[in-house]
């Protein structure tokens, strides 16, 4: 059992935007440290935190602002991936600095078709730049956003040239069959689903844990759920866990975490998004949070 | 005659890398200057011009730098769209404050797909946070990258909405039936084809001239097509473009333009490209310069 003791959930921790669309820094520290007293680590800068809207100047001064208010940098896991090489390493050069426990890295989204030496010279060209023993850096496949899959062959060839600092991937393809052949090819390598519905099938096989959006709102669910793994317990947390997964992922996703966390915290301002996302229909909104309650569900333990 | 004499040329233009993938500054300014020599504007930070391989804090020098070598602003229509409104606003301002003629500016492309409303909603905080009577919007469609076309429904949004500030687009996406239709329903705009070998059919119906990937290698030819469009020199003049545009066309763009520049300025560093692009093999690229020297190309005039 001792892979299932380390496996982690990560939250892609959603942004809070006040009415002006600013960064509501302190609601973001707030939310990220309920995030951890829950148990799960931080995928700061994920898809599910817009960090594609947020500025990097935002995105250095937030990971700052979290370490200050004494969040372990050890429970982060930034998005640092950006369509310009520089401000990839400049973002990557924090992370290391404040002793992150990773990077998230996607490809470089603009060029399509890219090829395999093409980005297999973009990660290289980060890992020297950075040039710190210190980097662990786990590639971010999702090709519905990024136009840019990362195909197996070119995950061999970076774990080749950099075993120590190439150690993982995030799969949000939602493609079983690229998460099991990843799974069953390239053992040791620290394997993301980015869905708790695949815990099932994917801890036996040896995946890392999870980093799921939906993990910013069960995220003790989804804790013991892999706590559990091996026990009686797990069935029961695991079924909760996809069917509240499963009223998410019928609707735009961000926005219908953020009525719901605004829900739960009180707060309207965290239904707030950064065009082009749109907020959440009331209508849609209000049938999410019944939905919800059927199912028992609450974010406070 | 009165439409094809205010038809303008831009060209995308190229930017120099060192040898350790850094801006050369001074290439780039000694380019832009002879692309203004031959007639040409200056479409900076387009795709061409590898924008989403280059740091904000790079385009912002860049833009100062051109001014202060002399570059007249009107000269000017630089790329600004990034996915992070913060920073589209911030360099939208610089390019107001500096008076370019206009700002073409991408939609976010990293949320797919993206909805009217969200796209309408990004535009419009530019717009609002710019807050000056001095800007021109040119939108950007290229949807083969962004994932996110423009559609013709949300450009007559802005119309309405900005009539004086949302003044034309960039068609790159290929597709004549598109830029055909936009021709013909939105009389006034300003609309660019992106390849001077469309001229023929577009001038006729008020193009407002090209922005053309190849207009950093022959700005002249396609300057002088549209001068002696309605004479009997134009049919010649977009044949001997065509034949050029057709060479470049059939290889990966970005590397063959920026081989042909290297062998023309007789400067080997012009061959070098950000990843994920990667440079052009010499076999293709001399095999590309042999083409081009029985359509008796020069760059020089």
């Amino acid at each position: 059992m001792s892979l299932t003791k380390k496996a982690e959930v990560y939250a892609p921790a959603l942004t809070p935007f006040n009415a002006d669309l600013s960064v509501n820094q302190n609601a973001f520290i707030d939310f990220c440290q309920w995030l951890v007293s829950q148990g799960a680590g931080l995928a700061v800068f994920g898809t599910n935190s817009e960090a594609c809207s947020l500025s990097l100047r935002e995105k250095m001064g937030l990971l700052d602002a979290l370490v200050e208010a004494g969040i372990g940098a050890d429970k982060l896991l930034p998005g640092v991936g950006l369509c310009a090489l520089p401000e990839t390493i400049e973002l990557s050069k924090k992370a290391v600095e404040l002793g992150c426990a990773g990077t998230l890295v996607l490809p470089p989204y603009y060029f399509k078709p890219a090829s395999d030496d093409g980005l297999f010279a973009y990660y290289s060209e980060i890992i020297q730049a950075v040039g710190s023993e210190d980097l662990r850096l786990y590639l971010y496949h999702i090709p519905q956003f990024t136009g840019v899959p990362i195909t197996q062959g070119l995950i061999e060839r970076l774990i080749k040239a950099y075993p120590d600092t190439v150690v993982g991937i995030k799969d949000s393809s939602g493609d079983w069959t690229n998460t099991e052949r990843m799974l069953r090819e390239l053992p040791g390598f620290k394997i993301f689903p980015a869905s708790e519905a695949l815990l099932e099938k994917a801890l036996p096989l040896g995946a890392a844990g999870c980093i799921s959006a939906t993990a910013n709102v069960q995220p003790h669910t989804i804790v013991s759920a892999i706590e559990n793994w091996g026990t009686d317990q797990f069935a029961a947390l695991q079924s909760d866990a996809k069917a509240v997964r499963a009223l998410f992922q019928a609707l735009p996703m961000i926005p219908a975490l953020k009525y719901v966390v605004a829900e739960q915290m009180g707060d309207q301002a965290w239904r707030n998004v950064r065009p082009p996302l749109a907020k959440a229909a009331v209508d849609w909104g209000q049938k999410l949070l019944s939905d919800l309650a059927e199912q028992r569900f609450s974010m406070v333990q």
